[in-house]
């Protein structure tokens, strides 16, 4: 009885929730499917339903979008398949397409639905994004974290906790639990289902799957269906909104950390100024994006992914989901700066060393794997075409020469920490210390680390987006020597203090 | 003559001041004496006379407000003193109520006006807030610290000068002034009247109490009427904005540091993302507060605080000033994380050792004086049913094992750094060095406190609101390591190159 | 012939590009050289056309800006030239202005242009502005850095590059690119013609000037006609917004970092607060800028720089584009704080010990170089005008009260850490540690540094602007004392571990 009350003021309540096109009173036209959702779902969940109702999504058809001009085109297939056409995206949509491949269907009211919906599944609309995107560093950073034993060992050393007893400091290794709440967040975790579960709900007993990994929205998630990546990472669920992508606050998730710190660096460039104090009346949804019209500052979107237009109608960016497109130089994420890696899977690389990095521990780039002069030229002159619509060649010229020399300085500086690491392993060595158990795990090793992951970094995203203190006092160059002193230090304190431990 | 020059020009500018309604021509009644105030205060200080000239204590009378239907309203009182009900509320309502009660109150032209409103004068009309606001830590923010003589030792670390001699380093307490200027600024200073001034006034002259810990709105400020709490620490004088409560910008005034990094964590969020990137057409005035409807993310004061109902206008949460209702888990402000406390005052807590803290030394809760799993859980599912407003009980389910199991490990961290220190402590005592004369003050000691004030506190804020890096590279689980590394290494350096100090 | 049609095509567009008043139809007249830049650079540069399209400079003529009431115009000139009044201002205007002087004039297409827009030009109309501005130490931000030994040594320990071998450290002077990207982006460069190049553009071959220290748009920036300092640091091109240099965001450019955390702190302040919560519906175009009307909190510019009224229309504050007006005291950028200098060019101080300092090393002011009390007191009296704008006389001085506590004990932390450096130095002399090569290269020396240049700075800043954490935790009192203990240890070991290196 109670559960038929709450069906039914379920049902009353979820007439209100049909989807309106603002510019009419016409009824846009929802699959029975995704009505079904609706009935239940939108008293359920308010705040998605309301999100997608604000979605483009539910207010065009996919056969109305189709008729646009080519450049206006959010979708990036010719043709899509005739039953899905007429009425707009829904629930049903998606989290019941491609559902045979999917580990996560299982069977909800007479539906086979699934939880997670992948890139795999949009793709049914968005096939170049998703195959520009698999050729994108980001759809395997999850396999190039946990498959690379030299990230794999600084990720532990980052979430095992540590133990102390009798003047010795030991490891135990990080939970599942943790790594999908520290690196994996962002890297995105291997979703599985691991069984079935039932519970109570205002319909009822119902069986849902169990699933770990989850939840997880990381831009390498490795899906119930094989696929890689999430597209949710940066069009969030349920408005899947250009806009959002857009504006710098969504690259800020997993890029404002002391490691990435890109978008704090943004702020305080001027490019971020001038979206924070005058860009409150752009446009953020028009495709394409005109520059100058749209637009008259930068986010992080229209340097790297987005198709620029200007005034006049003609591209001056294409758009690209694989955003190394318009990046020569790997600035982060690695030891020492270099040519950006071929393949989007790193794991693959092997210096002289035989180590799976892209440049030797001295910093000498392990070339076969990395882009070559001509194709950083390429990218070079492509990301280039952005900037010339603001700036002057002059300036661009003077901005670029200032961030290469950047790149070459702050891998001097980290080639000088790395001396001072070997010196530590050599000499330490006989001493019991600083031994290569872990490269990651003594105090100096860790000094070392922050030299490239942090100190470096910061001090290159500053001179690429003209950051200011970023590259000074706000972790930049102050830090890449202050620690280079204290390393040294570190090493006579420990070489002179502890002579006993032979 | 000069002085009469003022107050004509004074009287004709006041009449430009007088609110009106925006919605209608109709000037709404002002109660006499707040016309006379306005009379002179528009003109000297007309930045918070146009702020409340916005609020909604400007734009209503009690009597129609208490007309709304009962989830609308913003008042809790069932009746509003007759004399206050038919005019709005101005600048004598909320001065020159309870004055026999305000040691602060003084002759002012003829009125008998005090300085501080407190939250015993704003429960005329909102005693259900300032009752549940009793209940809340936060109304005990003053007595926590400096009656807890183990968090006021902390605090006379922070706040006290170091001095230096003959290779010695002493130390001054802190002033008073110093105090104020740092923690009492979030935690709430001591109210108190010293004496009496007279000013030169563009009305002659004029005597005015001198107030000692002014100015300040700290959540736990002591009153001159005896009262705890000051409402304007988040809803800032003089539009007393629901609106402003509402916006994390607020929470962010005490809650962004690295002690307590909320804000910081919140912004980096997906949640934090949704409320920068889309927020902007956000009902942040709405009461009842439609998820859905008015907001499609959260706020903090979405989970924490507000009346939260779905677009049917069923209750999801109800409004809250005693924000532990839906926090089974103390986080933050103690060296491990434990159930919350039964009691405000935590003061009245002794664990086991006979020290005011919530859980032994090295983790165990004192159970005693916190609530129990039952309580907990109830709290968990008043909080939850905010999450289920969005997300599947799978999604929401899979967080919380996160956020728990992060609490488990973060308390293992600690622990590690505590038997470090014990260690030290033993150890050291024969060698002059870690002595307990301050358990805060040496090197070591200052690297324990960071370890979980900094270090664990981050991490677990991460796990709870999602915030990536602050749990990894952002003062993170990277830290929690390596500060145990650090501490290690510091007790090896004294013990071994200190041979001397017997 | 692709020239051509290029050069076609974008005389058709161009048409586009003129501006147009939103409120009438009526063209407004564009001088025939802009009109000549825009046929090309419209097309070219759509961002910054567009930006200057939405300025006022392109929205009014200064014939029509003469006319506006006194207190309502932004030019400060009595009168333009005849030739500049009667049309708006557009490229040529600004990048023909006294090209005689501009050693980085060129011929383009039959003009003679400049590349840098300097203050002298922008004199033409807004002379007040520039005279004021030459007063201001931010003018002279390059010089004082640059020409200042000990300044010039920090920034040479930051932006050098070390080098280990053999267990020594060794420094690589910086490059030019460096420190251009470094301390100099703010602070400004020398911008030079180091020669001609020519480049295939649209229109075929041109020669350009090349320039070194190119781009800048530092404070202190040394022009090519000799000028000092860049209006497009606050007033971004080519919009050159009022607003935007009233946005918080403007200052954040360069003030946020830890050497300068303003930014920082007014963002977690109650004003700060005020601003991002409830600042949208304020007006940040009008002049003057009305409290109460157009806004009811401050920005850093309504404090330090607007001409502000209060609703009357009664002038509250004058503009003054020399900030030192309402500051007496020098919070930061120096090892204690101290009476703001009487000249804007710092390099003219000497103290007792001879030193380019404002203080001696240990705090007493160079008082001859430094404004007297009769000065400090106005001063505070001119910045106490705006605070009481909203807050009683009480109110006030219970925070200036606080304020200025806070500079004496931040001194005398500074003076604690630089008493340990004195003995260092003494100490160490003998055993080769702490030597006097460089004040800036030993561990202990970075901690000096850091001491005064990030915990006391950031301490203050608190204070003045009620920031909180940044007094407390978030790089505030509690470092100002670890950092203390951290030297005193760094020294200890240093003492007792290296006894053989005499």
């Amino acid at each position: 009885m109670k559960k038929w009350i709450g069906f039914l003021s379920i049902i009353t309540l979820a007439i209100c929730f049909i989807p309106q096109r603002s510019d009419s009173q016409t009824r846009l036209p929802i699959s029975e499917n995704t009505e079904a959702c609706l009935t239940c779902h939108s008293q359920l969940h308010p705040g998605i339903v309301a999100e997608w109702k604000k979605s483009r999504h539910a207010t065009i058809t996919p056969a109305e979008a189709l008729k646009k001009p080519t450049l206006e085109r959010r979708i990036s297939n010719e043709k899509v398949p005739d039953e899905l056409s007429k009425t707009v995206i829904g629930c049903a949509e998606c989290h019941m397409m491609n559902s045979e491949k999917h580990k996560d269907s299982f069977d909800h009211n007479g539906f086979k639905a699934h939880i997670v919906v992948t890139p795999s599944d949009c793709a049914t609309c968005h096939p170049i994004e998703r195959q520009q995107y698999e050729k994108n560093l980001m759809s395997h950073a999850h396999g190039n974290l946990v498959k690379n034993p030299v990230y794999l060992g600084l990720a532990d050393e980052v979430n095992g906790i540590k133990l102390f007893e009798k003047m010795k400091i030991s490891s135990k290794s990080p939970d599942a639990e943790t790594s999908l709440d520290s690196c994996l967040y962002c890297h995105g975790s291997e979703v599985k289902v691991k069984g079935k579960t039932s519970r109570e709900t205002l319909m009822g007993k119902m069986e849902f799957p169990i699933l770990s990994g989850w939840p997880n929205q990381g831009v390498g998630r490795i899906n119930p269906d094989g696929s890689k990546g999430s597209c949710t990472a940066c069009h969030a669920r349920h408005q899947f909104s250009i806009e959002m992508a857009r504006k710098p606050y969504t690259c800020s998730e997993c890029h404002k950390g002391p490691d990435v710190p890109a978008y704090a660096i943004y702020e305080v460039s001027k490019h971020g100024n001038i979206h924070s104090a005058l860009g409150k009346g752009w446009n953020f949804n028009a495709v394409p994006w005109a520059i100058g019209k749209d637009i008259t500052g930068p986010t992080c979107a229209t340097c790297h992914v987005s198709l620029i237009v200007n005034e006049g109608g003609e591209v001056i960016a294409e758009r690209t989901h694989q955003m190394g497109d318009r990046i020569p130089w790997r600035l982060m994420g690695l030891i020492y700066s270099h040519p950006h890696p071929k393949s989007p899977d790193t794991t693959i690389i092997k210096n002289k060393a035989g180590l799976p990095l892209p440049t030797e521990l001295t910093g000498e780039p392990a070339s076969p794997y990395l882009i070559d002069s001509k194709e950083q030229k390429k990218r070079k002159t492509a990301m280039q075409k952005t900037c010339l619509a603001c700036h002057s060649q002059g300036w661009v010229d003077g901005q670029w020469v200032r961030l290469e020399n950047t790149l070459k300085t702050t891998n001097e500086a980290t080639l000088t920490a790395t001396k001072i690491l070997l010196t530590a392993w050599e000499k330490g060595t006989a001493k019991g210390l600083a031994q290569k158990d872990s490269i990651f795990n003594e105090a100096i090793e860790k000094k070392w680390v922050e030299q490239w992951l942090f100190y470096a970094n910061s001090t290159r995203y500053a001179s690429a987006m003209v950051g200011a203190d970023y590259g000074v006092f706000a972790n930049g160059r102050w830090y890449l020597n202050k620690n280079i002193q204290e390393m040294i230090d570190w090493l006579e304190f420990k070489l002179q203090s502890i002579p006993s431990k032979k």
